[in-house]
């Protein structure tokens, strides 16, 4: 961490600081030139508020060296995090598709759809039961029932289950769920994350709409801090300015968590885009870029789809879009 | 609502759409022109979702004519809304003043500073006592017995409280806290306000980091709906490309939100900026362009001040900007 | 085009507005609602501006229905447009690779690094000779002398030259270079884009650091309205809120402008993430989004590469991903 | 300028580095921690491009403790820069008000508005003859003939003229115009800003719609490089996802600027928000946050106004809010 101190800085206040900064362990570093005095401090700087030394009147500003997480680093974490789920892994070279629809909304219809994505080669089945929806007015899931809907189909189809977990207080309810998933617009719901962390469940953490990667790693960090190392991040798209796609897909998103991270990294090209015709080159261009799985929406009936987002692939495009990912994946692992 | 089809759309997707539309009693206006069918939807619109209708093949866009929220809007409430908070108002041409810490860190440092910001004239005190911090590492809140160092802070100064609170399973905690604030982090998260809706307490409603001004109103809609219509909102800056500041406030929220609802507007500076300096042009600002109060972070020990952020003003300070902000009050009132 | 009108709009205004409209060719359509009245506009819009409409007090919205670009615009250019380079061809099912180093800085610079492009498999070289910086300190380019070395390098190598041009008045000396490049600072230099219009020239168009689709077409646009229809268009990175990376590659602009436009398109990696190590996977994902092309910085000297981005790709790691880019774009198009 | 070097680097090129650094002037201090070695260089740093030290593989990061910018930093040049134009002046305690249409349409149009706005109060009329607009299908002004008009406006009020140049080989026009503006599109349009420096003519340089503060200070730079140090600088709101307003209006860039340069700071409510209705609180917000002037558009004539931005007052409120903007700005200076 270095602090940069403001010219002519008041000696009693800056004596105080450095004696603050050793007594909780850092290594100071003066380096005077002509117009500045910046410190370097050298230790384990995850633990200090970067917030409460810039608060100081003598402080001009304050960068980091290191990152402020620790379990989420790669740094400290050199291998890749795998993460076992029902009779798959995620991670470890696997390409792992998560699909179903945006909401269970009955059991023929989850059923249906369960047992085309199976079919199509999926190996893990999404559905909404408790469901994040701007709108008051709007469906907001069937609850626990949707979460038995989801259980039936697992057993059918034996494709592990992925489901959406709003508040710490539902937890009971998802005991054997096999991922949680956090979606977006909780991933800086701190409660949340820490009841999650003390669950054991692996859990795929969305990133928020305006979240940095380095915010993204902190929310895992939160998990994590409680016990819980089987995190998966998810890229969904952010928010830009432009706004003919929903949001603005950031593929880069993959190799820099793979970067500054262990832990495995699925994207959703169905949210990203928000548009049917983007979810396949979405889908394709985050599996070039080094993804270990991605969540595709899927519906099944066109005639009735009053019921699914503009996003979600018809069962066919799905399994033509499932062997295309393969393929390339193939690919990415030989090059 | 404005439905534009593709280029020759299925006649029978066509008329079943039209259908459904009239059975869920909307009056649909076709326009035929040169190369595109557009529908033109009347009726409330606001229990439609747009994406159930944006998903079908033969619709290219949807555009919404009307906003969907109904509680918050004032089209349908043309008259400012005025919350009564202990023995003061929110709205209806006070300025409403609410200052403190950022935490509440111990009963002595709570108690001085509520009395310092009570005598320079602050209307409502402020302090956390849940903290949401981005890192798990940091300083979490003192919990209950933080609320309760804000009681006391109460009965002596009289200044009625607003505190955050994170998860709704604390909300027992918080049955006479004067305002609940929701922080911007959980703008969206849904459970948190609908249980917040069903308390009847009043509610400072902080804009989410990348929060559209129609989403702010979605989530005052949501506490609405539930029965609770004394919401105030806050702009407290969203994120964008700059990095200067910590955000970028966005002074056109005051009148934007003022035309679209009937809802009282607070503004947070010191979130908004992050540095102390821009503490007071931006509250002059938020005073200018319309604001019915403010928040703000005040600290009263810069000696040790390593325990409040770079945003927090001196006692002597907000004293002064307390007097700065109740003179242009005053002119925007006369002008 | 949709306008929508503010609630019992002056009915002399709007007789007026109907008349106006009608006089621009427009058959107009009346939707009266329950609350509001609708205008659904047919005929060619793309003349009509849609801030006039705006400006009437008895207007409360205007939303295009169609795009206001009509010879970028693929609905009325239905096949992909295919630019002949030198030998080559943009588009058509080919995988240009433009590569070269930022900046011309001597003639054997240049020369080395052209040889070893056109080895490793570039089809066309780049090489800055007027150069964009946003510090007046910072080197500006050799200019005119570096156009003479690029040219010497296609004649040795008979690669096609890309670079950039920054003012109209610079024309002259641009007379034979191959395809003629406009920044992304230069967008909008409107005066240029006309200019470069009456050329005949091959141009390649960089999208703006915070410029919608629309207005990249648009800018398209402006060059193919006076006559010249030779534009390759260019993703190279938004600027968001993330700032780990420069800019935030949109890989979702290959898709997205494929189905807007029939123009090629072509991404820059190596801009867009502004880090080495982040160029291969970018590449990959722009190749398997569908892009037509690639510009990627490549130096030859990294001991005392003090000369180059830190986005520059060794020769040796650029041999490599062409490699792979092209194993890739047989991939897509297979698949 | 801070150099994180990655771990264990290369002795070699670490040495290597050193020497550079040296020979370009910089005293290099090392800070070695237990993970990772810092190099802290004090020195002249504005010439050194930070892009070409990070290029090395050896190196992490760099960071900047100084501004790259000098001639336009308050640190070299603490007093407030007051700009004389016509008999008023700019910055000083003084109020500039620049007013009048978007686009110069005709001679009566200009002169009527001119005269309406002079009565009213503005100091400065501004009027586009050079219209640099997102589509060549719209109108692009009257060019040399407006300047005219312009001049005869100037003749009759008394007004300083203020208007948009766009392309450096018309300056030979504009030799007697009062304020060069330069566009937010044209605010990186570096060969026009060099040769606008070399004119001596004020200059209104706008924001660009994604330029942070130091970009915005780096072309004023340009300008100021070149030997003409008479710069105004704009903000006109900024580019993020809320498209509610056109764009959003970045009130704390009056401080800021204030802060970091000693150049007078205008602001532009009616191109920031794009809607009548938000001219006067943005206005009023910009005079309250510390602006030396306003850029405001106002046209004369509502029933045809099919000329004029939605954006434009009608003389009535403009006479309005001068009034209430003196006010304000009076208030401001007392407080």
């Amino acid at each position: 961490m270095i602090v940069i101190l403001r010219q002519d800085p008041d000696k009693a206040q800056l004596d105080s600081l450095i004696t603050w900064l050793k007594g909780k362990g850092m290594d100071v570093h003066e380096s005077r030139g002509t117009s500045q005095l910046v410190l370097g401090l050298v230790g384990d700087t995850t633990q200090i508020d970067i917030d409460l030394i810039s608060a100081l009147d003598i402080v001009e500003d304050v960068k980091r060296v290191q990152e402020p997480y620790k379990k989420a680093n790669r740094k400290f974490h050199p291998e890749d995090t795998v993460i076992p789920v029902g009779d798959t892994q995620v991670g470890g070279g696997n390409l792992t598709i998560i699909a179903g629809p945006c909401s269970v909304e009955s059991r023929e219809q989850l059923l249906t759809i369960a047992r085309l994505v199976k079919e199509a080669g999926a190996t893990m089945l999404r559905g909404g039961a408790f469901k994040p929806r701007t709108s008051p007015y709007s469906f907001q899931g069937l609850g626990p029932e949707g979460l038995d809907i989801l259980r039936e189909a697992r057993e059918e189809t034996g494709l592990p289950i992925v489901t959406e977990i709003m508040d710490a207080a539902d937890l009971p309810y998802f005991e054997d769920i096999d991922v949680l998933q956090v979606g977006a617009r909780n991933m800086q719901n701190f409660d949340l994350l820490k009841a999650i962390g003390q669950t054991g469940q692996p859990v795929l953490l969305k990133r928020g709409m305006s979240a940095t990667y380095q915010e993204l790693l902190m929310s895992a960090e939160y998990i994590m801090s409680e016990g819980n190392e089987k995190v998966i991040l998810c890229e969904r798209g952010i928010r830009t300015f432009e706004s003919y796609t929903r949001n603005t897909f950031d593929v880069s998103a993959v190799p820099v968590l793979r970067k500054l991270s262990h832990l495995p990294i699925v994207v959703d090209p169905s949210h990203a885009g928000g548009k049917r015709e983007l979810v396949a080159p979405l889908a394709l261009a985050g599996v070039a870029a080094g993804a270990d799985g991605l969540e595709i929406e899927v519906h099944h009936d066109p005639a009735r789809a009053l019921s699914d987002g503009p996003q979600a692939l018809l069962p066919d495009a799905f399994a033509k879009l499932v062997k295309q990912m393969n393929a390339m994946h193939d690919l990415v692992e030989e090059l």
